[in-house]
């Protein structure tokens, strides 16, 4: 029997999350959840996904021709978990409301730390997310951090953190954010949130971030340097992002931009462009005794993907070890392998 | 008697070094060299300087109706010293035509690290630059890192530097110049070539950078880790921002960009808004033991200019201390002192 999932929420994560979840041989999409009958509500209809809206909203959908299947608490009634991908903060005034129907959660980084027991990344707590009644998927640059310092962690005992976030100003659709001139430092008095999330997932940890803000809608980039615990080779560390998860290397000669990237990718690795991987520049690694550098790019709207289907996984606990969810998800949304 | 200035190229730099010379009690604008009869022209001839131009382009020039005074070597015949802002590489080739003169030169930091003696900054070797031939002022952002690091060694001794800088695409008037989306790292393998810029203008040091260029015209912002000899005080840290000649201090509760400060610029502090200064965010500091990290912008078309007028004096050597050049050129230009 297939895992029934209720997506609520369908903007630039949520879409994305109903998608992945309707490709996995163990889940299924119940429904979507749309409180304004926007052009996103087309793409949920055309998919084929049950939609869903508040009781209020149900009229104003009928009129325009949209086929409702009920009300926001009808799909309560029939779905084991909720992705909740609304808007930072409408996720915790939903939390009740779902805990009242006895549906487990799925929350993202825009939601309080102290929302869930867990802020989930699949590489690296899996297992407390085993059959919990919620957990908080991190933000795109949490997910990314997380993942490259996991990876740096198998090679060394990492003793200090300190990264610097170029964060994209807004997605493509977001139409009301910016900035579309000037870098923002944000916040100008660090750490930014990053620090802290990160910590969240991986405990405790001497990490200090900074975050600008450019003008680009297209990924973020980090610059990372780290302390270890014992001098590294670069064979080490590079051996490490090989062999980790939703990791993948490229190199300068190939392409050096976030642009590029994503135009490679819309051609060669994925229909929509999508990326789910962390892309590290190889050559931008660095080491220098037990210190190490490096940059890599994350695609925002798409990175937290495959840790929200592993999540949904590990509240259903029917798959009890990481390693398998992961294998599952990456071979479904064909992750990594990119120059094999 | 004034010092004699030719400048040639009247670019982006140029122009505001020119205008910068033209204000200056101990100086004068003897005739600026244009190649191409565009736009930037007429703000030179509206200011009132001759105008200069190739052999062959005279003819070119007077059918536009604009009054020519001579040849570039007419010019080379009349000055003291040449101010060189052409494009990179450019100035490399003009050299040999300037000392043929016995013209002294001033060159950009586009050119090579080589082509002069010493790669300048009026805080570290003005001394270094005293009645030599030639000098060449490092970048808009070797300059700004140089400034913020000579301050950092005012309170300890430097043992390492790492930088991530977050450039501007291009200036406002290159319309040629990207990207106007996305995020480039460049170089991909490290370092920048502000790391070795640094070194050319402070000697041996410890430092690696990264660069990102970011889909912006308004000014670069840099992210400064460095390890100190001693433990310090954030105290002690402000007030070498505070003593360091052409640095300034903002607060994140009054502003947070690029954008902010050079719209602020043009308001409150000069007409045309450039920004000479270091815009160190005092809130952005962070110091734990002997680690310093900060933030800091850049106005990539001004900040070289008060050290191409310092750079003039030096190889004149009417003037011998660096700090009463200084003095007078952030007196004329207006430097520092925003809040006050």
């Amino acid at each position: 029997m297939k895992i029934k999932v209720g997506i609520v929420g369908y903007g630039t994560i949520g879409k994305r999350v109903a998608w992945a979840v309707s490709k996995q041989p163990d889940m299924e999409v119940s429904g979507v959840v749309k409180t304004r009958p926007n052009w996103e509500v087309y793409s949920a209809i055309k998919k084929g996904y049950p939609i869903y809206t508040l009781k209020k909203s149900v009229e104003t959908f009928r009129k325009k021709g949209i086929d409702v299947s009920g009300t926001f608490e009808d799909l309560l009634k029939d779905v084991d978990i909720i992705v909740d991908a609304t808007p930072a903060g409408t996720g915790a005034k939903n939390k009740d409301l779902y805990s009242k129907y006895g549906v487990k959660q799925v929350f993202q980084g825009g939601e309080p730390v102290d929302l869930c027991e867990v802020s989930f990344n699949a590489l690296v707590n899996y297992d407390r997310a085993l059959r919990n009644e919620c957990v908080r998927v991190v933000s795109c640059n949490t997910t990314g951090l997380v993942r490259a310092l996991h990876a740096l962690s198998k090679v060394s005992r990492l003793l200090s953190v300190r990264a610097v976030i170029v964060r994209r100003g807004a997605d493509l659709k977001e139409i009301k954010k910016g900035p579309i001139e000037g870098l923002v430092l944000k916040p100008t008095k660090p750490p930014s949130h990053h620090a802290i999330d990160v910590k969240a997932v991986l405990g405790d940890l001497d990490i200090m971030t900074y975050a600008i803000v450019a003008p680009t809608t297209l990924a973020h980039m980090h610059v990372i340097r780290a302390e270890l615990a014992n001098n590294v080779s670069k064979e080490e560390i590079m051996q490490a992002f090989k062999t980790t998860p939703r990791i993948v290397l490229v190199n300068g000669d190939i392409l050096s931009s976030t642009a590029e990237l994503r135009e490679f990718s819309k051609e060669f690795i994925r229909e929509k462009g999508d990326i789910y991987e962390n892309v590290i520049w190889e050559d931008s690694v660095w080491i220098n005794g037990n210190e190490v550098m490096f940059v890599y790019a994350v695609h925002q709207e798409a990175v937290v993907v495959p840790e929200n289907i592993d999540a949904i996984r590990a509240l259903a606990g029917l798959i009890t070890e990481p390693e398998e969810s992961i294998k599952i998800t990456d071979k479904v949304l064909g992750i990594g392998g990119w120059f094999k």
